[in-house]
């Protein structure tokens, strides 16, 4: 399969690309790096990104940020970042990209677990990826000719201990896990789903 | 207590305007009607409105809208609809009404079915329900000085036939369910909760 990467040169993306390049034709992108630049947060971006890539199977991704912070400072504008990139961003690469991704396709994103278990600083985060799974329940249902979509949402992950003093009492989990729950999307046959990796 | 109520002049936001007037002091507000207008679009209109309210117990936004139409024609435009009205403004009601909510008091926002059960036309509403109801459970922790904040999640209501048919097999909710929700909401003591109401 023809498989797209956005987010590909991360510390998530990195693993999934290297999982999925020896058996697949693997496409990276991303905002500063791969084979392929695009900026999420422009849909003309998005645009031109989908016409340079031709036609693709499978688009996988791995990117997209938010604001981290107490709530009692947090602005509209803070509260936008996250929204403009890791939710419109994703939701973006889908409405633009159901038009040119071939039959039997599939879109994967990526939440996370703040959307059902939050953490203090949390909160933009936990909007955003609730978001994302709420839409890729309805957007499985819209998409025509057997595409596909779904999220994954991981916990936090053993190769990001950065994360762990943000999430008290959460257990990390295996990068191998988290990597299995985007080949069960991109392999596999379900859709609508949001796959939990924690 | 001292209670605003955004969109109070809509099918739902009328009722439970009835059913707290008596017994509270309830200020009326929206967009084109009420005691005081706010765009809850703009951050500046949400700050300018919070000045003239004065301090105030709870805040119910029964209001926000979003795009309901098929995916396959859905652009980035149209999701920025629901995103800036529905799921933006509220949030944005309660980042900026932090500062003005008297200790103790309370948000309650309004979802929707939508993001746990999902229509065709409807991935606009389910994101944008979603991503309230993940905000609510994220911010319950955030809040400070006791202020309470909850999500009310109706399923179509019995007052709304026109929207009968782009929800098939739905059973209509009795709006005396759904303004019962909104009265646990700020009467009860719970913070954090979505109240699914179908």
């Amino acid at each position: 399969m023809r498989i797209i990467i956005i987010g590909a040169s991360g510390t998530l993306g990195s693993k999934v690309t290297a999982a999925l390049k020896d058996k697949h034709e693997v496409i990276t992108a991303g905002s500063k790096s791969g084979d392929l630049r695009v900026d999420i947060t422009s849909p003309e971006s998005i645009e031109a990104f989908y016409k340079k890539a031709g036609n693709f199977d499978v688009l996988v991704s791995v990117t997209g940020s938010g604001h981290f912070g107490p709530l009692s400072s947090m602005t509209p504008t803070d509260f936008k970042k996250g929204i403009d990139s890791k939710l419109m961003g994703q939701v973006n690469l889908v409405l633009i990209g159901q038009h040119y991704i071939n039959s039997k396709g599939s879109f994967t994103l990526t939440s996370g677990i703040l959307a059902t278990d939050p953490v203090l600083y949390g909160a933009n985060l936990s909007a955003v990826n609730g978001g994302l799974n709420s839409f890729v329940i309805a957007a499985a249902i819209g998409l025509e000719n057997g595409v596909r979509i779904n999220a994954i949402s991981p916990g936090v992950v053993e190769d990001s201990p950065q994360y762990f003093d943000a999430f008290p009492g959460h257990v990390p989990v295996t990068m191998d896990r988290v990597v299995a729950g985007y080949i069960r999307s991109v392999l596999g046959a379900g859709t609508g789903q949001v796959i939990e990796i924690f």
